[in-house]
This record gives C-alpha cells, structure tokens and sequence, in this order.
C-alpha cells in the first residue's frame, strides 16, 4: 500500500499540486486496503498521507489502515479536511473533479480558497490500470471461477428454463465456490432479448429457436472478472452463425492489437473494420471493452476515441457485439491482460459456435 | 409516471429554474420507471420532457419510457443535452448539483454559459421522500421477503457456523423467495465484530458467549427493506442484556417521536437522550435512520442536523445501536412508514431480548 501511495506522490508535481485529496472510493480501498462507504484519503507531496473516515469505521480504520494518521470526518467532512491540512503545508490541494459532486466542490473551493485548490482528474486511476502480479492472481482467480459458474449453467438451458432461473444459478455458484459476490447482476437474454446490449435478466422462458447471451463475472478479493458467450439455437440457423463468425474475427482482430504500444482506439476499430467489411458496422452500438480490476469498468477505456496507449499489466475486457434490432444478438467477451510481448486471453472458455441443445 | 413529472414540474418556479436536467439514476427510473446505467432526463416548466440514453438503451428506452421525446446521447453526453434543449426556450437549467461531478458541471456551464445554469439540489428527492402507495406496497413486500430470510438463518446458529455462511444462505433465499437481489451486502458480525457498526463479514466462526448482529435486506421491483436484530448469547451475560434493553428503550422513544409534524431531528434526540441517561451515549456513533425506497439511503435523514419536518407517506429506519469498542455491539433497525395519524412499523420480527441459542 506503501508502494501505491509513492507512485501517486510522484505524480502530483506533473499535475502543479503539492497535496491529492482523495475521495474517489475504489481509489481509496486501492491505497489503503480500506473498504467503507464514507472516507477521504489525503497524499501529500512529503509523503506523508492522511486518512479520514467517520465514526462507524474509524475503530476498524485505526487498527487496519497504514496512514501516517487517521482522523475522525465530524459532521462537516470537508471542515476536517480542512483541519487535517493545516500544518502540513499545503499551497494546492487537487481534488477529483470526475469523483466529487459539484455541490461539494463548491464547498470545498469557499473552505480552501480557489486559488488553493485545483480540479485533477485520472491522478490515482492511471496508477490502477497498470496492474501489480498480486492484483493479476485475483482478476485470475476471478476469471477462474466465472468460468465455473457458466460451465454449471451451461447443462441447465433447456427449453422452459427461464432467464431468470440461469442468473440465479449462476449467483449461487459464485457464492458457494468462494466469490464474493456477482460483480455485476448477470444478464441472461434468451431470442429478441439479446439484441438489447444491456437487457434486464427477465422470466422468459428458453425456446428452442433462441439465440443465448450470457454476460457474468464475479468479484473476488475486491477484484472482479466479467466475461460473456453467446450460445446459438440447436439448429444453428445459417445468418446467426454467420453473424457469431463475424463477431469471433472481429474479436480476433481486436485481441491482436493488444499490446504494448498501440493506440488504446486501435483494437476497436480494429473490429469495427471487420464489421463493416461484413456490412455489420452499424449494429455494434458500444464500446470494444474497458480495462477491470476493482471497479468493473475503469482505465483504460478501449473505445473509438480513447488518448493514450497500451501497456504491458493493463488488464482489458475486449468485447464486440452485433445486435440486429428486434432478431438476436451476439457479444463474445474475453479478460485480456496486456503483456511485456503482446497479450494473455486470461479466460479459456472456447470460442468457437456452438448450440445450447 | 406522469403525475410524478408534474410533482417535479410544479417544483421548478420555486427554484428559479425553468427546466431540470435529471442525472441522478434513481431519480431518473422513479420519474420514467425505466432502469439503465447512462441517461439524462429533462423535465421543463411547459411540462414536456426528453429522456436521453446511449445505443445500448436507446431501442428499450423507445418502447418503454414515456417521455415526449427520446433522443440518442451522442458520443459527449452534454452536447446532446444542449441540443435537445433548443426549441424549448429554456432560459435557467438547474441541474443536480450533489449528483453531476465538478467535471461534468463545469463543462455544462461551458457550454451553456454560467447565466443559463443553476446548481440546485434535492428536488426530486424531496418528492421521492413521500411514498405513493404502490411504493409502500413495494417497501412491504421486501419487509416481508427480509423477515422470512432471518426466519430462514436464526436455526442455522450454532456454534462453528461461519459469518458468512449466514450471508449467503440470507442471500439464497432472497433470490428463491422472489427478491430481485440483497438490497446491500447482508452484514453478520458475531462476537467483538459487532462492535463495529459497518463490520465486513467475515469466517469467523460462531462461539458460545458470542453477541450475533444481523444488519440485512432485500430489493424487490426496484424498492429495498433493511432490517437488524441482534441476538445474545445463550447465557444471556448481564451486562449484554442491559445493554440490550436501553437500545431497545431508545428505540421506543424514538418511535414515539415517529409521526407528521414532527421535526426531522426529534427522534434521534429522543434516542440519544435516553442512552445519555444510562450513560452510553458516547457508545452510539451514527445517526438514527434515513429513508428507505428506491435507495437504501435516501430522504429524509433522521440525523442530529437535520432539517424539516416529517410528513405522512415517509418511510424511514430507526436503528440505535450501542457499541462498547472491542466487545459487543446491539442495533436493533425497524423500517417505518409515516401515517397521518402517527406511524405504522412495518417490520413484524420480535424485538425482546433473545438468545441464538
């Protein structure tokens, strides 16, 4: 935790501030282990850092976290974060702009100053999209068990089965096998369902025409895996195993771009360019993917206009869909760490179509 | 839906705004009833409103919102906004200032400019505050699914049971009983763990002279309950079981004090007031309750500060608790809905001193 705090202290000159306040939570939990729902990390450019959370976890916080102090957050947070700077020297103090609401930053900016204050955004979070091997081992373990649940799942599609049922059955898995919890609630969508990237898991009940998207993962540790399958009608009609191929080369083309070094908007169009060969490109109506860790969606984002680039211990989620409006769809989703020579498919469920039945 | 758009409509005179812009995602699903994980909604004075959602919502959102207009949010969300703005002659947009991030806000009022914007706060959750009745019926029913849950695990208490054996069989039987999901994490503390009012659940293993505090509940059709018991040790330890009953006395007094009319403040004080007498007021380290619906936290909270006053149709939590550091701790948490005439307590499960074993 030490070592994380150090690595944001060499980034606050960069960013012209001499103090970090932190309030972002999974930040939080990542610079300190510390898990609550109300706290506030502050980093200095001395090193020294400042931990605030109020009364129902300061007894835990006091005996867990490794801050050079804890304090007590009194009714007013932002007036004791104000009191926990004095002394310590603070010219400007950056604040997450994209984590702290607008009403508080206002408040904080009458407290401080404007002039003491500066809004900063992505400070911690390019620190959390390279990831330590100890964070790769949970996102392994993770993937790990997701793909156990989908294999106890995969038995159970049988014509009457209802969405709902699979989503349950997955939640037990995860919970009995030692996640945990659902990183996410799973999305089961059986026919016209899956055409709809993020439908709400329902009571349909599996006919024997439809098309089945999974899209699950589940959290261990505090780090999360999030996968998806598609699974075709036992008949395998032609057009949707022609769109399900379309969406695996696409995939493909996207998995090799990831490596160190390429553009972050590379592997997206990468895929999108195979859409559109296809003449598919207009029903891929999201993203390829985003990276994962303690937040299921976090640096970097794998989108169309993404700055930045690869690098080697990001972890990604690449995922290209096609959604005929109203027909089907087809999302193939793997968990994909970026490394010192290109990339791992951390996720091992095959790919290739196959039917439910 | 409708009539919940014109409670917020009549709202906006008095705040000096002629259109809201809706970005907090409960309020969004309270006002169109539709759930997603990106929207805007603008309500305006001339009682027309525009839901805004991204590709992966915009083809459910067209079937199911009733909006007077659907629109697509673009690549940057508030380009669409100031878009969809134009031809409603709208001169102050609030928007949420407690739920759009400095970041964003700041951008809003680039593009809008700063004399056409208005940071506001807390209007559509001071409608939110009181319950329509199928709200009510919907906080019942996730009472109800919640009682049974602890029926289900209070057999299951025996000595060498881990913390979290108890979660995931609370979590089981929401999920078979017909809850949507946990309405949060459940939080089972046995022994010195319950002495830390947001414990994390553990594998502790249940012991004989063991305290067991059971914070839990459940969400069904979007709306949560949230219940604790605490159960003492067989032996029933003196001190434990006085302990017990002033928390059990503060929360009758607070109850009392449950009815519309009343200030906001009242029942934690009446609370307070009574452990303060038996001395253990410094032991009760949060507030006493908050409301409960669409969120598991929500208005009106029944802090020391608050302000205003209680009306009929709120539905709240009061929990006191007590906790010696390092010992034991006692909450006992009921969900309470506001009637004209008082309160009704809409938890059933039995309050005296009990034992586990």
């Amino acid at each position: 935790m030490k070592r994380r705090i150090r690595k944001v202290r060499r980034l606050l000159a960069s960013r012209k501030i001499d103090a970090l306040l932190v309030s972002h939570l999974p930040n939080i939990r990542y610079l300190t282990g510390f898990t609550s729902s109300n706290a506030y990390l502050v980093v200095t450019a001395s090193g020294r850092s400042v931990f605030l959370t109020d009364g129902r976890y300061i007894e835990a916080a006091q005996r867990q976290v490794e801050a050079d102090a804890v304090e007590l957050i009194e009714k007013d947070g932002l007036k004791s974060i104000a009191d926990a700077l004095k002394g310590h020297g603070v010219r400007r103090l950056g604040f997450e702009s994209e984590h702290v609401s607008h009403a508080r930053a206002v408040k904080l900016i009458e407290m401080l100053g404007a002039r003491k204050c500066k809004a900063v955004s992505g400070v911690v979070e390019s620190v959390r999209a390279v990831k330590e091997p100890e964070e790769v081992a949970a996102i392994r373990k993770a993937v790990r068990l997701a793909e156990g649940a989908f294999r106890h799942v995969v038995p159970l599609l049988r014509p009457g089965v209802r969405e709902r049922d699979i989503a349950v059955e997955l939640e037990f898995y995860f919970m009995a096998s030692g996640g945990d919890k659902a990183a996410f609630d799973p999305l089961v969508a059986f026919g016209p369902h899956s055409s709809v990237p993020h439908h709400s898991t329902g009571r349909r009940r599996l006919r024997e025409t439809d098309v089945v998207l999974i899209d699950w993962g589940v959290q261990v540790g505090g780090y999360s895996s999030d996968l998806t399958r598609t699974l075709l009608p036992p008949r395998m009609p032609r057009r949707t195993k022609a769109v399900y191929q379309v969406v695996l080369e696409a995939q493909g083309a996207a998995l090799e771009r990831v490596r160190p070094g390429t553009r972050l908007s590379a592997p997206d169009k990468a895929a999108r360019q195979v859409m559109e060969a296809a003449s598919y490109g207009r029903h891929f109506t999201h993203s390829l993917g985003h990276g994962l860790g303690l937040e299921v969606h976090e640096q970097p984002g794998l989108t169309r206009g993404a700055e930045g680039t690869l690098r080697a211990g990001m972890v990604v989620t690449v995922e290209p869909g096609i959604y005929p409006p109203g027909q089907f769809g087809v999302r193939i989703e793997d968990d994909v760490l970026v490394t010192a020579g290109g990339h791992e498919v951390l996720s091992r469920l095959p790919k290739r179509a196959r039917s439910w039945g």
